[in-house]
């Protein structure tokens, strides 16, 4: 089997003689500059290394990860239209650099693109990952629109919470494993003990990117740190605060929602005194632990050879340890 | 075989009784609506009766029937945000109900839902449909590129204009017809043949469109007459009249289009007698009969019974003598 770094470079090569369409397309520059932006091509590394660990072969799988990659980025361009987010991985977002119109437009040909990628897959296993597809596909929509919502509601709870990550990023995940499980020889229910394992990780991943956001360190976290706290995003943590503060710590904390703009520093080192005070990110920790463990328990019921399963456990550790 | 109205009523109740998604999901409404909004459900009539044309069960086609009218509608949902349009045959378009984001958000879902709706088919029948509705979904992304191009483009060739409106209508009604051909168990040859008849009346529709805007009945049309005129759009007969016109007419055209808001009906009066003059009008008349001409003689090309056929003649006739 092969590495993650043996894996992401494959990918990479594979990515860029990808011709996107016969036709000169002008709908593709953006296409191609918003998937050269890259990453680290998380999905794909996913979906090849469960193809090797069930004796797949990674030709076989280059073009549904890629259907999986430019997926993920389709939704990226669109959310960055929604979101009104100006920068992507430091780069100007589509929108930005070119037009909305451009965003949107881009954005439906490239999920498109997707379901092209999937036009050589051949009969059985062509519609199992077709219907794998469109119901994730449909779930990250359903993920955006939950956050989306989360911006206006007063109260929003742990579990909301939770199904908002699991729809916009931990399913997607959980699908990479389970095409990559099927495009391998995977049966049933090896492909969906993969698929539960990924969409654990996932969830898992989500609340350290909100603890990271916080409590990361800078150096390593890539963004600058408090990030969530000054547009007082509705994260794991500020939503468990809610829920564990008493009325003299609910009042300061609504005191410096209402602040916007001025004394940053001041609000994200206050509210972090919050967060340490109420022990959220101590909850938050051990929510993490609680679906690492979950993904574990579906990646041990895998009947795959145990060392077949390490590069696995080594993308997880990539995640959750991650350096940006 | 089933009469025109008959194949609008049975899809009507069949769209009615479609289940989105299993999960409630709060990006249907926005769906509900627009598909509601109706027309003349032409596409879907296309496919049922190309179905049935080739001795083909209604049954088999619904679904694709309707993802072929989802992914039309989801067109539509993307291009109002994109043309800042308020109304869609006299209701508030998505996106101003309610707002861009939902707009964007709601028509990425569509269009997995278009995608969705082909899941029940079977082999080969689903790899080629899958095909070809990949092909054309691209195509009628890149007639809406060109349209939001020639907005801001100097000179537009009618080769060029032609392009757009092939693909941006012409190639979903060959689609349809194709797509519908097969469901039927029509050879590649007939199916093919379906799809040339369907693009070129689809390019005479949209010329014939062009024609109405400004020379129709405005009681028949439905819209007010020289809508286009007043919003310089580029379309046959203006881009005809451009490549026509001397320097005398020429900057009498100029003078009009430089004119905005004030003075429409005078706009329209004037630059109507432009057209007549230059005789764009009967240009656009020969246009049309010729690509309806090129439609008919693939139909004819076509293997099945010439009575057989008789509902697609018709069906051009509801289209290209239109009441609205």
């Amino acid at each position: 089997m092969h590495s993650i770094k043996d894996l992401q470079d494959f990918f990479s090569k594979e990515l860029k003689n990808l011709k996107l369409n016969n036709e000169p397309n002008k709908l593709n520059a953006p296409i191609e500059y918003i998937l050269e932006i890259g990453g680290k091509r998380v999905r794909p590394v996913l979906v090849l290394s469960a193809c090797e660990m069930f004796g797949g072969v990674l030709m076989d799988a280059f073009k549904p990860a890629m259907a999986i990659e430019v997926f993920h980025n389709f939704t990226l361009m669109h959310d960055d239209i929604m979101d009104e987010a100006p920068l992507r991985r430091g780069k100007k977002t589509v929108h930005t650099l070119y037009d909305i119109n451009t965003a949107i437009l881009s954005g439906d040909v490239m999920l498109i693109y997707a379901y092209q990628l999937l036009e050589d897959l051949e009969g059985e296993l062509f519609k199992k990952i077709f219907r794998i597809f469109n119901k994730t596909a449909v779930k990250v929509c359903e993920g955006q629109r939950l956050d989306l919502n989360f911006e206006t509601m007063e109260n929003v709870s742990i579990d909301e919470y939770i199904r908002m990550i699991e729809y916009k990023t931990a399913v997607l995940l959980g699908c990479s494993l389970e095409v990559g499980a099927y495009l391998g020889g995977a049966d049933d229910s090896d492909a969906k003990n993969m698929y539960e394992f990924g969409r654990n990780l996932g969830i898992a991943f989500q609340i350290q990117d909100d603890i990271l956001d916080v409590f990361g360190d800078e150096n390593n976290f890539g963004k600058k740190i408090g990030g969530d706290i000054i547009q007082n995003k509705k994260t794991f943590l500020l939503l468990k605060s809610f829920e564990l503060s008493g009325p003299e710590e609910r009042k300061e904390l609504d005191y410096w929602i209402a602040k916007n703009g001025a004394d940053n520093e001041k609000k994200i080192s206050s509210v972090t005194s919050i967060f340490e005070k109420l022990g959220v990110n101590k909850e938050a920790e051990l929510s993490k632990k609680y679906y690492m463990e979950k993904a574990l328990y579906h990646l041990d019921k895998v009947s795959s050879e145990a060392t077949r399963k390490n590069i696995l456990i080594e993308i997880s550790d990539m995640l959750l340890n991650r350096v940006n």
